[in-house]
């Protein structure tokens, strides 16, 4: 479990690097991140409205970024649905 | 990052299917998947008052089971500790 728990949060870092703060996702790097990682998880992943929709939903304090424990809570949905968790 | 979220499903699948309920994990099955998947990220790893402390703070609806969202929460912090996030 610790290697899978490394490479999301060195994925998260990865993308979160490329501009402003390299502890946030802005909205681009939230899309590139949903693109290329998460292309079967999230649904409508290739629609920017669909995403600009989900991160709206993530983002608790609306400051455009996206929090690593915001994007989490995505991860965790995500996570729950491809488990076929009742909760 | 699909691949990554999907082992932790599966790993959590597999301890939480060894007795009841196999959607959650009762306090055995917590113990035995700390000390076995999380010897690193979680402190005290080998110590079952500390497993039976950090069970009671997941725990939220105090029912003696953790739900995989209830697990979930626990993972993220480990995870936003490993990454050194200040959140």
């Amino acid at each position: 479990m610790e290697a899978a728990i490394s490479v999301l949060v060195s994925q998260f870092k990865q993308f979160a690097g490329k501009d402003g703060s390299s502890d946030t996702l802005s909205r681009d790097e939230f899309h590139s991140l949903v693109v290329s990682q998460l292309p079967n998880f999230v649904k409508n992943a290739s629609d920017p409205a669909a995403i600009d929709k989900l991160m709206g939903t993530l983002d608790e304090n609306n400051d455009g970024e996206l929090t690593f424990l915001e994007f989490w809570q995505l991860i965790g949905t995500l996570a729950s649905q491809h488990g076929g968790f009742s909760q």
